[in-house]
């Protein structure tokens, strides 16, 4: 199983602009056969942190969630929103 | 819905060990009636990178899980291993 932590400094006046954009990303993602779970998340400490946590199946199911129509659509218009770029962090599970 | 993502710097040389320390955590954090996932991840950019991803229903839940004998007694347990603090961001996620 593989995660993804993607935190994004929102500029201030486009907080609700960059939720209302994310929406069609979060459903058709969970549409998606190799996803797991993925959300958009907003800091308890800062309004404007927005990040989204995704799990998926496996390297090959991120792939297909790389190109797809949504992500390749609307990825760029939510950065449009942001101040800098996503951090961007990936982790494997450790199974037990 | 509640969400941690918990980051440790974890020395070099207690990786192993602190993977192991943590499995019971993992273990017993998932069986609490307020979670709904719980996990040790490794960053794929640095094996020393080790981040809890967790999901709770409620603030309830957490204070809950803060309290519980398995979280008192492990937490230290792994933190000891750790070069510095953790870093522990809470988010709620985005309901659309």
């Amino acid at each position: 199983m593989i995660k993804i932590v993607a935190k994004a400094q929102v500029k201030a006046d486009m907080v609700e602009a960059y939720k209302a954009a994310a929406k069609e990303l979060v459903e058709k993602s969970r549409e998606e056969e190799g996803n797991v779970f993925y959300a958009l998340n907003v800091s308890t400490a800062d309004p404007c942190c927005l990040t989204f946590i995704e799990s998926w199946k496996d390297q090959a199911a991120i792939d297909f969630h790389n190109a797809t129509e949504h992500f390749t659509r609307i990825i760029p218009q939510l950065n449009a929103m942001c101040e800098g770029a996503q951090q961007v962090d990936f982790y494997t599970e450790v199974e037990y």
